[in-house]
């Protein structure tokens, strides 16, 4: 059962509402291998897209799942708004809000952007990132797919690869996957992993090979080349020595891994081409899932109970 | 009854033009308090939101407002548009029209172009601001949230306050106040009132404690901040001190006085957040009503005359 | 009949394919006049418009033919895109593709982007623009507005006249012409006409004076402003002087000569204003015939076979 009136985060969430979202999404997948796809669910509904921060696949992602369950949709991006005419953000909401539509899906740079507009507005509130603290719904796909592929999200290990500092999907991997009775590790220079880490019930490596034998998934995060000239790392090619992730390095696994990433990807940098592209990756049915995941979420914040059919 | 072909302004606007246009967006006001608030009125039309300056509310509110009443939309922005490219303004509009579309919302920062587009186009114009001369539904969401409040709009005083010089706003409501005969004043510094603004039958005022035991409403405009730079006033502590609405200089009032602001809002500015976030403040319900008069304005200029249920 | 699953160009399409085309744009043309211009062809299906180059006409011509046949429709450009994070356009549209969506507009400055797209995607694609290569919708558009008017394709002398070095709307109207059994003639300054264009089936002419008694038609190329600065002709003027379409040289013609360009119009430069205006310019009508042959290509690529009613 999943009753909240938000997706803020997967901080706090139970196992049975996570179970309840993954099992929706199941039947959304279907709906998706349709050759129609469309819904009525959210008709006469309007969904704002709110995007501080420049997105592709996440915006494009959100827009089509709220198109196919037939919602009217406004986008609002950083650039085309009033940001410039230095209005605030709660003024900028409430003001959208006036307009008497039904939910928001937020990103945003500052962390707990999503919990302002939850405390200040009447509509549904749905996170797509703020910041550096969470990115629930990319967690949520990742689960889905962990799921589908391996039947199950306890008694795993899933290893979360490279700058957990900075990732908001780390963030909200962990919660959920620890949630949910999984094994976590991450690993990285210990530059780009967060101290205390192993408060949140994570276990930390530095030493990739270290973890190989280990795992039942890897979930390789984007590197952020722009990290590079903070000397967070030295180079590219001594990241992808150490870190990368390679056929080579793969082979010394007794059983196989699946290969995930929440794109986009570096190919060469945290990834080599032939990993991303082999059979054990699954990159591109996350994609797939992300696109089941929100129809879900939206389907289950507007109270959807009816059947999907 | 309102028969126009356009809605480039509200000079020349007749008394009970205005009043049909007010009645029928109350019917859409009421279909906004619906949790499905989608008519088929221009089901098959296709609206083109031609935006040449930027904009958020407006923009949105003609786009949330095309979505309820069916419309196909068209959103055509200057940074994406042919305007890089030197096309004039006629060509680029006479090519979108010779797509078949029935109706153009548009903004310029050119006074006179809705006028322009409707001497050359078949289509129905709305004029969604142009330069500093008309803005003509913000003046009629203006003038219906007033007429809700205070259950008329003649034998009242209502003020506007601020840069009149700038004010597209200012202007169509001085226009749109006189025709339904209110008392109209306008209040500001000298370097921000036109000359010879009183031959539009309004009274000017440049002691903002002066007028406020006279009005029922005050329409605070926005101060755009880059007026200062040009020595327009001489500071924004000065204006707020002498010009800024504030709980303070309200108390003063023997009676409640209606607060309007067409927005985004400079608070500390033009008005203190106190003043903003007041029960006598009326902001949020202008964007809702706003709403309701878009809409009320696409479905008489498509010639709606069937019932609205 | 026409099967393809792409249109990607208009090099190797047959006669018949053709004709089909034009046939059934004949129905959406009359689509078009009608009030309700709205037919549930790609109902349930997605469209992505994937624009890597600004485009105004193309792009929203793309939007109203996908809108007029009830698809749902993702709009993607360059600017808002991953093209920042430096993923590659395989990565961008195998992401946009998982998201399992029908069709592809793409337009791109690399000449194959689209064949590059129909390798690697399920998707249909259509090619809105590919660098330098083709523009098989614009080229369409032109031999249905022809056909039209003219009652046929071959049998006729068409000039393609101007900058057709850099031309895709060249290329693809060489192709389809020629196809269609019409005689071709290019006609410019020696620099902007490519070596060997002869190969094609094309008479090249560098004297516009000598071509005006021998052409039904000319289709006047826009002139790229920016060639000026690399030397390929001297100045405004004196391309205007040289290769200008003016009421004075078409007075030399026996007979009218059709006026086609596929804008935007550089008014005084390549077209004088009274040309472009005259009763023998189509200019606005190829607008209108470009949705209803967007509308057909779409329709026949979906495996449309349904009626047009």
């Amino acid at each position: 059962m999943f009753s909240r009136k938000h997706l803020l985060g997967l901080d706090g969430v139970a196992q049975e509402e996570i179970i309840s979202i993954l099992d929706t999404a199941r039947s959304f997948r279907e709906v998706l291998e349709r050759p129609i796809k469309r819904l009525p669910t959210l008709q006469g509904k309007t969904v704002v897209n709110l995007f501080y921060e420049p997105s592709t696949r996440t915006r494009i992602s959100f827009e089509l799942a709220e198109k196919r369950l037939s919602a009217d949709i406004v986008n609002f991006s950083a650039s085309a708004s009033s940001v410039k005419k230095g209005e605030t953000l709660i003024d900028t909401v409430r003001n959208i809000e006036a307009m008497k539509i039904d939910m928001v899906v937020v990103r945003h740079s500052s962390p707990g952007a999503a919990h302002l507009l939850a405390r200040v507005l009447n509509a549904h509130i749905i996170n797509a990132g703020d910041g550096g603290h969470e990115h629930p719904t990319q967690a949520l796909l990742d689960m889905f797919t962990i799921r589908e592929k391996k039947g199950r999200l306890d008694q795993l290990t899933v290893a979360l690869v490279g700058d957990i500092s900075h990732s908001r999907v780390a963030m909200s991997n962990i919660y959920g996957l620890r949630t949910m009775g999984a094994r976590v590790l991450v690993c990285g220079p210990s530059t780009l992993i967060p101290r205390h880490i192993e408060w949140l019930g994570v276990e930390v490596y530095h030493n990739i090979d270290e973890i190989i034998e280990q795992v039942d998934v890897m979930n390789i995060l984007r590197l952020q080349l722009e990290r590079q000239r903070r000397g967070l790392f030295p180079s590219l090619r001594e990241y992808h020595n150490y870190f990368g992730i390679t056929r080579e390095r793969l082979e010394r696994a007794t059983r196989p891994i699946l290969i995930m990433h929440p794109g986009p990807m570096n190919r060469g940098v945290e990834i080599s081409s032939d990993v991303a592209d082999s059979e054990h990756s699954v990159i591109l049915e996350q994609v797939t899932n992300g696109l089941a995941v929100r129809m879900a979420i939206l389907y289950l914040l507007a109270g959807g109970k009816s059947e999907i059919h």
